[in-house]
């Protein structure tokens, strides 16, 4: 089944210990979309400036991406500029220029509407809603937030987590959003917000599934993470995470607790392999033959036969 | 097969953002004796002062240990005064008093002398070789150590780990003791240093085990750790982790790959009893059910089916 994703498509300059790369192509719904097209149809919704050409077109095409819900508008693409120099896990922001960004209008093209699967990347929470509530008929709704949107923009913020089905974040913002330091009690808490699955992603350590009463009948799980020799550029393992955890679940004809376990694996599998490259190279070249060893190898870390 | 174990037996003042206990029995020889006890026979060597009355040799008895190399000292048994307001992760060391600690010379009981498993808890690294030199003909020997002897005394601490089999320590000591802050080389690097295999601690996010090349023919394995509601006292987990893994490994007949495995896991469930209540109190009430019982809600939080 199709996935609609709402988010950035964007130019990132990166340093991290392995050096530094000037204006990959970036953004949340990038990054999602690349994962997720291994396993099904994926259509993005963003805008982007006149800086976005024929290289960044070619980066979606050749994984059969529907881009015709990303608008291109006068004026420059989404910027950030970040390095990891001190902390792998923690980016430390130099500069973000919204530029077309800034007055983004979702806009939805028909041939999206009939996507059963709809993903909101990290954005502003009140375009979130406005795209939740233009598509609701889809049967599975998924969403990622960050800390600026707990901490500045809570209200908004809330009514979007009230219209989820599935939120992943990470521990911090999972214990930020509930107020409460310890992880078991502050999944609960924002399960109790609206979600009926709560995944958390722990970095180097994997990730965790929380599932709500009224969720899938499904037991907490814990994906792990690979024990990688080399960690080029973390940007965008998240949201490598969600689509191929997300990807994964819209190819599934039935959403058994079984499914959801081999989602948080595919998830964390797509993760392992964004990190191995600067930008968005590693997902590029990518193969689902890959894919499917590296899945064998997360099963041979974690289980007892 | 037995172990023997040398390390502390000691009390500690715990205060926890659950509450406060004053000299609970407690050193990594008595938390790692009756979480190992559970799997294996155990013998301790351990020096304690008059303050060692009925009462705590009594939690050693029940569990059936052998306390015959616990020396009986004139003055205090070692103190131990901490507290873990701020993080759970970490002590706040607030008193260290090691009395009749601080001149002990571990002897070894002839009826400890065929024992099979040998494991050096932290303590000097000079009397960790010394009691290994002792005892030549054990099968297989573990340990652990901490920041202080990798800081300070990191000369004799090589000399104890090229004598090793096994060595279990957390991320921030393994990454110490190699001088990398990325895990997996900095594990490499450890296994070059004496051990066949490590296991690092992960605390909440559980433990990984690492092989080297002369070691068992063993892939790199990690068990989670359980995701607790209320974590009441920190104290000891690292050291029940050890009797656990240690333990179930001393009581199987052969040392395959699977049982390695294994007693990752069971090391997994004996930390997340230890820290349920203050002190050894969960330890010294627990039951082989329960422990079986929360071995396969292990199985279930990471196995896909």
């Amino acid at each position: 089944m199709a996935i609609t994703v709402v988010g950035s498509v964007a130019f990132d300059s990166i340093e991290t210990p392995a050096g530094r790369r000037e204006r990959c192509l970036g953004g949340a719904a990038t990054y999602f979309s690349l994962s997720a097209s291994f396993f099904t149809d994926v259509r993005v919704i963003a805008v982007v400036g006149e800086d976005f050409g024929q290289e960044q077109q070619a980066a979606f095409n050749a994984r059969g991406i529907d881009t015709r819900g990303i608008e291109h508008a006068s004026g420059k693409s989404f910027f950030w500029e970040g390095s990891y120099l001190e902390n792998l896990n923690e980016a430390k922001t130099h500069n973000t220029e919204l530029n077309v960004f800034g007055s983004f209008q979702p806009k939805i093209p028909d041939a999206y509407r009939d996507s059963e699967f709809l993903f909101l990347a990290n954005i502003d929470p009140v375009l979130q809603r406005r795209v939740r509530e233009a598509m609701p008929d889809v049967k599975l709704v998924a969403g990622d937030t960050m800390n600026y949107w707990i901490k500045d923009h809570k209200p908004a913020l809330l009514e979007v987590l009230r219209g989820l089905d599935i939120l992943l974040i990470n521990d911090t913002e999972t214990k930020m959003l509930a107020g409460n330091s310890n992880l078991v009690q502050a999944a609960r808490a924002v399960l109790n917000l609206g979600p009926r699955m709560l995944v958390v992603k722990h970095g180097e350590y994997g990730a965790t599934a929380f599932f709500g009463h009224d969720g899938v009948a499904a037991k907490t799980f814990r994906a792990p993470a690979l024990p990688l020799e080399e960690v080029v550029d973390p940007t965008g393992a998240g949201d490598s995470f969600a689509g191929g955890f997300f990807g994964y679940l819209a190819s599934q004809k039935e959403l058994t607790p079984g499914a959801f376990r081999r989602a948080m694996f595919y998830g964390s599998v797509m993760g392992s392999f964004a990190v191995e490259e600067f930008g968005t190279s590693r997902l590029e070249k990518l193969t689902r033959e890959e894919i499917d060893v590296r899945f064998n190898q997360f099963r041979e870390l974690t289980h007892l036969d």
